[in-house]
């Protein structure tokens, strides 16, 4: 399985070269998948001016052609977000409604260009939220066309109502860890599996 | 205002007298609400046999008839709810199927028998979740016709993928206790508006 | 309640002037408001550039300084998003993430400048998704501080996996008229109310 | 493939032989999993005595442990559930609620019991939630162990706040049937994938 790629964007609010909690956990999964033998890059989507909309390509100025492109050309796709008011970024929402085009884009077997492609999840904030911010990538990563491992997603939130952030934490803590290894042994063995043989389609 | 009434239902999975963290919640809740001059009551749904469907009275054995009737003689309803898999619990989704039966109960000026009504929400979790609980509480009883007041719920979940219980707890956060003083302070309020002034409906 | 105001965001990916059927359905509310005596405003959040970020200024460019002053100068804002995913739309996410900074700007009673609003929600699809857009919506307005009144929304979504858009549809459907009409009138009933006697808060 | 198999679990609220949408669609899904070679069956889960609780056998009268063997012999597991209050029914609830003890369940590779199985989802409402039904069951079947297909879901609804039952549609419409061929064909591959070769899992 060497020759697999993963892609992943970092959908925080705040532009480079400002420290992220979210890259921080990103950079630590890729990392790990890096480990099985795998090519990793990632992008932070607000430096990128991906415009408003619904189709692959926006126009004049729009970053989207180039990034979707990178998120085709991998074989795992990690999204990253951070929370708040208990829901993914605006970003991250962007982000998802223009691979909403991909339903559009069907081979003579009706599938997707997503197909066969494998997208985790990374998640991060101060105290609540993971939970449905991974139901909600996990649903639109579904529909468009990804698919998603066993314990797909790693997250970290602190307690209720508390405002530490995970770039701060001394140590990663042991579960985090722990859930990431299991999440990049996981994605890598199941892209593995995909790539040499895909969904064969309808038709 | 002193005669607002107030009444809670604790949707946690485990049956009485089993010490529940949600209960420990939902008694502070109803005792800050007390503090405002409201009667109190509240009730552990689990204990009582709640048929599933979608009819105000499901027939022989059903308990939910005298919940009902506890719930629509109130001025304020507290629903207060354990996180399951960062989802609210079965018991709880039951009592809010049941009153998907207000739809049809409509007076003549088409306001069902829950309009004038506050709800609150009280979460318990022990890592994350309760954001998208409110979220899913607040829908369905704004649904059904129930009134949000501002900052409506209190909530309390520990760090990431740890399992301490909020019973458990040497003393109750900061947080969580003015959370709980301003949602008492804003659901009576409330409440008292719509009981002196009722929506006045449409027809 | 002759001096009620209400302002409603559309917050649709599709830049003015281009038709918009979560702008038909936010004029209808918006008329249906003024039928009760309010004035009535609204803009395209999508033609205002809205920084990324979660402070209530993000500095040189940004528009929400100016969006939030009309927010908050209302006693009713109502915001309409369409569906993407079955999700609130990416400009819809960034409005609300802007009012999160509403929880740090309490006054000495600890309320948020949003208290003593009603909030309500439009929400257009073409064939799934405006419950769980309104629960996220719901969420994340009584978070920062908004008041929802009873039946809160009014949503309109086609049969599932079809495509017709509400602003072709020859007649607004009788269930949709209805739930207009009800809208406003609880949440010009409820904004009276609260601006005659707002949240007294705590401390 | 010809050894797969394929459990269903219909989580309509009403108990048999009562007709039900839901088990209609279901039926079909299985059925179309059926012609890839997979042997099928089904239970309706309201018609077992499931006990509130999140440990695999909550004692005497408890259906869920029969239930739990069922899920784990198969090799494709489908969750089908009517929408109420645009969320997945209290019955399904109930059944997520009791594979939360999978995640206690590891082996000494710290892969739950369900790993390597395939998920899929059937959701039928009469207006509107599939999309969110979908987000949530996900969400619970990756969080415990369950691998999700490309596209993996089948819905659907009708108009908003229309009543008309998937049961009493004259034909099945042809974007349902598509997603249901779409369906069987990813879910029976990637079972058929893991089947071979499982998640190595780590330690």
């Amino acid at each position: 399985m060497s020759d697999l790629s993963a892609y992943g964007l970092n959908c925080t609010l705040k532009g480079g070269p400002a420290e992220s909690s979210t890259q921080k956990m990103l950079d630590q999964v890729l990392h790990a998948i890096a480990g099985h033998g795998a090519r990793t890059a990632s992008d932070r989507a607000v430096d990128h001016d991906i415009k408003p909309g619904v189709r692959s390509d926006e126009g004049v100025g729009d970053a989207w052609p180039m990034l979707r492109q990178r998120v085709l050309a991998s074989d795992i796709f990690v999204l990253a977000t951070p929370i708040w008011l208990g829901q993914p970024s605006s970003v991250c929402k962007r982000v998802l409604e223009r691979m909403d085009a991909f339903l559009g884009e069907t081979d003579d077997r009706s599938r997707y260009p997503s197909y066969g492609r494998v997208a985790a999840v990374c998640v991060v904030g101060n105290e609540d939220g993971a939970h449905h911010v991974c139901a909600e990538l996990y649903q639109a990563l579904a529909d468009v066309g990804f698919t998603i491992p066993a314990a797909g997603a790693v997250y970290w939130v602190g307690e209720a109502m508390h405002s530490t952030d995970y770039k701060d934490l001394d140590k990663t803590p042991d579960k985090v860890a722990s859930t990431i290894a299991m999440l990049a042994s996981n994605a890598t063995h199941l892209a593995g599996l995909l790539k040499q043989r895909t969904y064969p389609g309808v038709g």
